[in-house]
């Protein structure tokens, strides 16, 4: 019996116990060729199969249209707050960018060495409890594209409507990646780092339009030309291969379970099941999202006060729920429930929530 | 037992049996703490012993005096040659690149969006067949750094002597990744990906001199800049763990055998094992490369003819010895013997080829 804890880390975080134990029994010698797959040559014939299997299952499973390219990426969602302007914006134009917290701030902060950025909606003010309506987004002229980060890792908002606004969207989906569906004609750019729903850290998994590809820059170096990447399949480079053969694992786990309309719906079950204990709670849990914008992969909450936050952690990690800590710049808990994390695991932490409410309200 | 080839792969390649069998048997739950270690925090304690770890160890490995930094970078080292300039060039500096094959040629390619960068040697009209000696290279004025690919992967010539012409070094060591002692008084950066000495693919490590940071460009996104992942110890975001963690086990697995002496010592003994078939071959084997700058790495050859390459790779592979093909720019054969290739694999080689040259000479 393995031994095994409720993982509620931001990220990286819990990932099927089914595919980490296939993985490590074939991990040594990979089907019977004589080595490991981090062994082989990334031009072998082996390799391209699985690389292969886990582009088609990302474009699957993501629902991405055949006018999208699906690239393989090192350097996280981090590198592609600059190769997203890099490659896109032309001397003229410029950028918009949703300030919805602090990724949202990152993107725009280090897009701006690469082109004309500006913040088209600030939710600094209201301490990012909330996402913008649409209608409040204000976009400049000569926009090329809108920049939003679809869900908040810290601040534990969602967007709940994209915002159609005439100009094409680029998202960055991080922490809510393949966990609801994306409208694709509203998009150019979608992309998220792969170590909270899709498999270890090391990897970005960038979609995007063919047709944003044909007139994008290309004066800069080859690993940071989206169209270098879409040219070779990303085998441009020696690939993350590794990663990549986790990813196309955690892919066909979430295919055998039914696909992105089912992990969506579970993702909502569970997020529902820790803000109704939250709700229920007469106040000794708050929420402080607005309603509507609650994320349901980071539930944030607080409890009456300090102390008892830490009294709640630690009984937590009594009971094997571990990594409910707040991120340090918010204080607070949070608990990540990414696609991997099993329905039992919430009802355990959301048992424990009503349980210690009783004893310490 | 475990089914293992000979794999002479020029890189994803060969890692060390024992390390494999490490990761394998502590992959799903690591030191007991109830998940993988790919599940974990990058904050927290356990990743960051890891991490601290595998640091120290390729620092003292390679003998890096304390006044160089250690980076952990993805990307590889195709994503360094864009970042070399990128921090290191001021404008009305310039930079001097030897030609030496086709990485040198891809990292000044890659690297002159990015600054003035010229060739300072240029190995193409002799088919990069040797490295400069270190009078031939020629310098300009204001020559910020002289960058050298240590090891040509397809060519496979190696430096013999490293250029101390009062000018900072930048070295591609990629294919000779701690396989050779480093003069650190000549170099300001020595870069190089993981994936052939060192662990699976998806990293680079970077060691640069602190006093080349101080003045660093800094108008460059984070993740594109040394002192960001310096300051932060290369936890800026999220690093790629496992690629990290395996780092760490490989560099103990060198450290066991008795460190980069012995390491060094043992690629030149498994290189003269092959270089010693070929000699005595009587003109059967032939190595293009010049003598004395024949790689200790990557051991090229050619046989009498095309048809006479082709047998040799299908009775090589019929007895377990693959990936001898030598780069399809260039033809012939190749054997790859990175450090975890075990003398004995080599000696399973030198004796086919004797064999084979016998039976077909």
């Amino acid at each position: 019996m393995v031994k095994r804890v409720h993982n509620f880390c931001a990220g990286p975080c819990t990932l099927p116990l089914s595919v980490l134990k296939d993985v490590q029994q074939e991990f040594v010698d990979f089907h019977n060729a004589g080595m490991s797959l981090i062994e082989m040559s990334h031009r072998s014939k082996e390799y391209d199969a699985v690389h292969m299997e886990a582009m088609r299952l990302a474009r699957e499973t993501f629902g991405a249209p055949d006018d999208f390219e699906v690239l393989f990426i090192q350097g996280g969602a981090t590198l592609q707050f600059a190769m997203v302007p890099m490659n896109l914006l032309k001397p003229g134009q410029k950028a918009g960018y949703v300030n919805s917290g602090s990724w949202a701030t990152g993107a725009l902060r280090d897009g701006a060495h690469y082109g004309e950025l500006y913040t088209a909606w600030d939710g600094a003010g209201e301490d990012y409890m909330r996402m913008p309506a649409p209608a409040e987004i204000a976009l400049q002229n000569d926009t090329r594209y809108l920049h939003v980060t679809s869900n908040e890792t810290i601040g534990g908002i969602r967007i709940t409507e994209w915002p159609d606004l005439g100009v094409p969207l680029v998202a960055d989906v991080s922490s809510e990646f393949m966990a609801r569906p994306i409208p694709w004609k509203l998009f150019d750019l979608v992309y998220g780092g792969i170590q909270k729903n899709l498999g270890p850290a090391g990897m970005a998994v960038v979609f995007v339009r063919k047709g944003a590809l044909t007139d994008a820059n290309q004066s800069i170096a080859n690993y940071l030309r989206y169209d270098v990447h879409a040219d070779k399949q990303s085998l441009f480079n020696t690939p993350p291969m590794f990663a990549i053969y986790m990813l196309g694992k955690v892919l066909a786990w979430m295919q055998d379970r039914g696909g992105l309309a089912v992990i969506e719906q579970d993702a909502a079950d569970k997020a529902g099941m820790l803000y109704g204990v939250i709700d229920a709670s007469d106040g000794f849990y708050r929420c402080p999202v607005n309603e509507q914008n609650r994320s349901h992969m980071n539930v944030v909450f607080r409890l009456p006060d300090e102390d008892l936050e830490a009294r709640f952690l630690k009984e937590a990690a009594s009971a094997d729920m571990v990594n409910l800590k707040g991120h340090r710049s918010v204080g607070g808990c949070r608990a990540s429930i990414y696609n991997a994390m099993p329905k039992e695991s919430v009802g355990v932490l959301a048992d424990f929530m009503r349980q210690f409410a009783k004893q310490n309200g």
